[in-house]
């Protein structure tokens, strides 16, 4: 099965959780708003899609994948879907609840990064609600990413398996999904993270080894690794980090 | 089975959705956090679970259910759960997929409803973020809800089965959260939605369905039911619905 996956060809964004699992699976599959606007792919064959009446199943806002017949949405529900199939996923019922559990605190850690750099509106410029993106990074660096970074170690320290990994006695999606978040919160809050990093070694430590999958070091080194950005999720605004 | 829900005992908040569901079925539930705090129940009994260390699985943030020996968190994961169980749910795999990506993004929907009233930290008071609050509510009566609801309107337009639910061609519980949406939306912003009502008669006529349905007549007529109010999600402060 070549799966589709369709988003924004230039940033890592919500792309990125999947990007991982298919690259460390070694799935077949293709990021179709970065090929040629040709053939019915590129940015054009995503926004086609993207609010279509011709899809039943219609996405809200990437990410979503193809595969087959078949067309998913919601960063979180894609990996619930591919996790199984790419054997980067618990095998029990109760085992894939928990990963995606905490897949939705991930997420939800994600959405309040996002809102630290644009706390009044999406549409808006970072600029044009500075101070107020000033107030909310405040609350999030002193507040909420402790609180968020303190309950993941947790999760990994009382992993019944004493694996290392945050589920099961093998690397799942979660994992590299707490890698994302790892990168991207060092690149957006070096200062923070500094401060921050000593009371989760544990999850330093994830980061650490997921990075020196084969499969992953191949990818961070292609040009299908996007770099990070001021046009993502994790945006460095030295002003946000103190 | 009978289900027990841990939620905070004096508000509807995400806790509802799940409610909803269990009150629609008719399943055996308890409300833990809502029972006397005597034999192991009331809000002592959530707190020992969230954040305790007796727990593997343990829970980011209530609600979460304990069904049998399974602890499960998150709204959208604990209807993923119970829906097939309680027979509100689609029954095929991609039929559940579907019905779970709309979850996941009424769950967005009721995060920046959330955040209208707390654009800067939830540890503060509306009090506290008024200014923030003014501006972010402005982009969301005007562009961010409007735009949800279009989206909503759309998917139930487009259901092939034409009968009048967003997944199928029953009931499920991503009705019953749309249902909770309309009704919280109504009571936090009513100007705002008397302006929009008109141009999403499908969800009005959804909303109209699903409380005439007799467990659900009998639940919100109950003393189950907790009333809206300004410590939940869905607030009227009547400066942010302009």
């Amino acid at each position: 099965m070549r799966y589709e996956l369709y988003y924004w060809p230039s940033i890592q964004g919500r792309g990125e959780f999947v990007r991982l699992l298919l690259e460390e699976a070694g799935a077949d599959y293709v990021d179709v708003a970065r090929l040629p606007e040709e053939n019915g792919t590129g940015l054009p064959a995503l926004l086609r899609l993207l609010g279509g009446e011709s899809l039943e199943h219609v996405p809200f806002a990437p990410p979503f994948l193809k595969a087959g017949d078949l067309v998913i949405g919601q960063t979180a529900n894609i990996l619930l879907y591919l996790g199984p199939r790419l054997r980067l996923a618990p095998k029990t019922e109760a085992g894939r609840h928990w990963a995606h559990q905490l897949q939705l605190t991930i997420a939800d850690l994600v959405g309040e990064i996002h809102d630290t750099h644009h706390p009044i509106a999406s549409s808006l410029y970072y600029e044009d609600q500075k101070p107020e993106a000033l107030r909310r990074a405040k609350d999030f660096t002193k507040n909420r990413l402790p609180k968020f970074l303190g309950y993941f170690e947790q999760v990994r320290a009382q992993n019944s398996f004493r694996s290392g990994y945050l589920v099961g006695d093998t690397l799942s999606y979660v994992d590299l999904s707490m890698f994302q978040v790892v990168a991207g919160l060092r690149y957006a809050f070096p200062r923070t993270m500094s401060r921050l990093e000593p009371g989760c070694p544990g999850l330093v430590e994830l980061h650490r080894r997921v990075a020196r999958r084969p499969r992953l070091v191949a990818y961070l080194a292609s040009e299908r690794r996007l770099p990070f950005s001021e046009e993502g999720i994790f945006r460095h605004y030295p002003e946000l980090d103190r």
